[in-house]
């Protein structure tokens, strides 16, 4: 159908190589290629120079359209580079709510300019969205939509759309159009559908939706992806405090909301800080960047097990055999743990269970963990009585030691990773960042403790 | 607004105790309440006996409009419970793409009982859908869209919709109307804001969009739900091997697939087999067999870790302190191990990456893990000269065993981390199940022959 990302992204390349690029001034390229196709591209060009080159060769207008498709980080980027005259007509041509984005990464040395320079009434608009908190609903409203009075009818609604049409002011969402009071507030909603169907003397107010579902600008914008989840709506109104309509939220903002969301989680799960940029464009430095943070703060934490261990080398001297085991204890620890947490994580994320169920969470993962503990330790009789006594050769009083903790190092792995998600959504902290790597560390520690007491009491040292 | 969930949960709960279902048969219920809010009351209740007994009070067409919006898990349970006439009557109900998820879920025991009873024609429609397979675009297309031919004008258009309201043959989505040759081919598209600002003589050809986005009867939904996404698009159309459309796939099913996706990912991240079931649904004993698998495969990889510790057994007899690190040494590889993986799982999840892209990752993350490796040697030197000389007070020989394998380990299980999802999707398996957990498993027994060997290297055992 489309010339496809991979076909274009040679051309690019190419065009850099050659100085040749007289296919970005065919007059039918951009009627031939789609805007997104271009952004994901651009996205996929690892030499920042070809990308630059690329882009200069483009109309600012475009370039407008291509900035609204990229990830934050090469958006940034971008700006750097494009002249504060040229980013002054891309926010004029940009709606509020994107050009609020774009100002709002815009470089700081040039932000105070640029925003100077902007027409003042275009500016208030910004600045109206950017006092608002950078989750918030409000962020991702457009002011953008149709509002119209209960009393029009059918046919006059109708007309208006028309009429803006020809003179270019219709909005780009229209498949829904809100019905206001004359204080402005939300008390309908019709489709354009419905518009189409009914007889043009009707009022609006007899054919209009009452069930209204909308979200408030300071809702997080998480929460009003489910709301439109729940109801198969393409847009959800907001309202702000005095409940005046301020605008609306279209699905395909909601559902980049959710794509979001879906790879900042996944790089949770690996502590992992979040970024936005495409992973090509990124360097091995600036990689690592993303991951030492963690990895050191994971490292000292985990340092702690040296402690454990060295506050029972009286018992490991005596009896050595006890190291063998340690890995595969507090690793299957770290793993029923992972497990506690992620199922937890899941059903905090979709909503069906809140920090207030705490007490039900570890009644029932208590005894999830029992369930588990009684596997695994069937498996664990089974392993230390053949590969244990006839290939590692343990001692046989340390086969009780060995099952018994693994038991009890189960059931409190899996109590743990299922308390600290909710701990965490209680201290109003991500629960994601309890990732697998955190509760694995955790246990670790913990873990020892159990394995060497359990040792120590089994045999009498 | 509405009547929030925890009110309505509630209210059924009170109902079942006292047996007084009067909030059911209240005529207005249904006005006031919407079937998404009955949906999540119904998934949040634990007892499955009050879920059975609020549905039984409620007319099967509303049971049928919930059952949609429910998780499959509890949907099969549900059609456990209902005669074979009403399911047979819900299905008639239902569309075609709806019918034929419920007759997938249907238990084998009255499988053929209800298809026979079922009206052949529609039978023969559900039947179409279940022949693809259950990832494939085609099973969440719905054949319930309007085409139309180019040279239509926009009047007769709008005529034609306007019939089919009054005959109550209007499909539910009316968004975008669809363009077909005479072979049925798809070669345009128009919004139906496009038709309403037209003048009513044009002819569809001269307003229709030619730049098509569609997908195949055979796409992977998740690749479906990517186009959506890329295009901001209400709904793609979808085409057969023909190129003749059949169908289209609206936002609504795009947004439950990713959030399926996301869902499924979470658990996966932490080696939890998939469910759909909500939490408080599923018992100790069933969450516990959804994790069980896992944990005894991951026990039994990680207990090659006893193994090789008892072949080093000579080297940790000599050298007991070495032990003191084992579990700090593998953790943090694990931990750097899951980084990678997880950085390299939501690049492929975006599409930014490849299995084609192998090498130039493992370049990548080669260079990643020394840059790690050298932060965490810092830090790792730091830790062994002060604890590890005057806490653990061990012996100086061991500072750059500890130090040198740490180093070496890191850039391993970086390497490792970035590999193994690779390798799953050119093995076809879903790279996902590479979890954190999964990693940190094979990280722990290469890093331990890492660990040991240069031991014996620098200690001369």
């Amino acid at each position: 159908m489309l010339i496809n990302v991979e076909e274009l992204k040679e051309a690019i390349i190419k065009a850099y190589e050659t100085g040749n690029y007289d296919f970005v001034d065919d007059p039918h390229f951009f009627d031939e290629i789609n805007i997104p196709i271009i952004a994901k591209a651009v996205s996929s060009i690892e030499d920042w120079n070809i990308i630059k080159s690329f882009l200069t060769k483009l109309p600012i207008e475009k370039i407008s359209l291509i900035i609204t498709e990229l990830d934050d980080g090469l958006v940034e980027k971008i700006l750097k580079e494009i002249d504060i005259k040229n980013i002054v007509q891309m926010i004029a041509e940009m709606d509020e709510e994107e050009a609020a984005e774009v100002v709002d990464q815009l470089p700081d040395e040039v932000k105070e300019e640029i925003i100077q320079k902007l027409d003042p009434k275009e500016y208030s608009e910004i600045a109206e969205y950017l006092k608002y908190p950078e989750n918030s609903a409000a962020r991702l409203t457009t002011r953008s939509f149709l509002k119209i009075y209960p009393y029009y009818t059918v046919g006059e609604t109708l007309e208006i759309i028309r009429r803006k049409a020809e003179i270019g002011d219709l909005p780009d969402f229209l498949n829904y159009i809100y019905i206001v009071n004359s204080d402005d507030k939300l008390v309908g909603v019709v489709s354009l559908k419905e518009l189409v169907i009914s007889k043009p003397y009707l009022q609006v107010k007899s054919i209009m939706t009452i069930k209204l579902v909308y979200c408030s600008a300071l809702d997080d914008k998480e929460e009003v992806a489910k709301l439109l989840r729940d109801y198969d709506l393409l847009a959800i109104p907001v309202v702000d405090k005095d409940q005046k309509l301020i605008g609306i939220i279209t699905h395909d903002d909601i559902i980049e909301v959710i794509f979001e969301e879906y790879s900042e989680d996944i790089l949770k799960s690996g502590a992992v800080e979040s970024f936005e940029e495409p992973y090509v464009q990124l360097t091995p430095f600036q990689l690592a960047f993303k991951r030492a943070t963690w990895l050191v703060f994971l490292f000292l934490a985990s340092s702690l097990t040296s402690n454990v261990i060295s506050s029972f080398s009286e018992t490991l001297e005596k009896y050595v055999q006890l190291s063998f085991f340690i890995p595969l204890l507090v690793g299957t620890g770290g793993n029923s743990g992972s497990q506690s947490s992620v199922t937890i994580l899941r059903s905090l994320a979709l909503n069906e269970l809140s920090e207030k169920d705490l007490f039900y969470i570890i009644k029932k993962e208590f005894k999830v963990g029992l369930f588990l503990s009684f596997q695994i330790g069937i498996v664990a009789v089974i392993y230390v009585l053949t590969m244990g006594i006839f290939v590692l050769k343990i001692r046989w009083e340390i086969v009780p030691v060995v099952v018994i903790s693994q038991m009890l190092i189960v059931v409190w792995a899996t109590l743990i990773g299922s308390i600290l998600p909710i701990i965490a959504k209680k201290l109003k902290i991500d629960p994601a960042v309890m990732s697998a790597p955190f509760i694995a560390t955790f246990v670790d520690a913990t873990g020892l403790i159990i394995y060497f007491t359990v040792a120590k009491l089994i045999l009498h040292i």
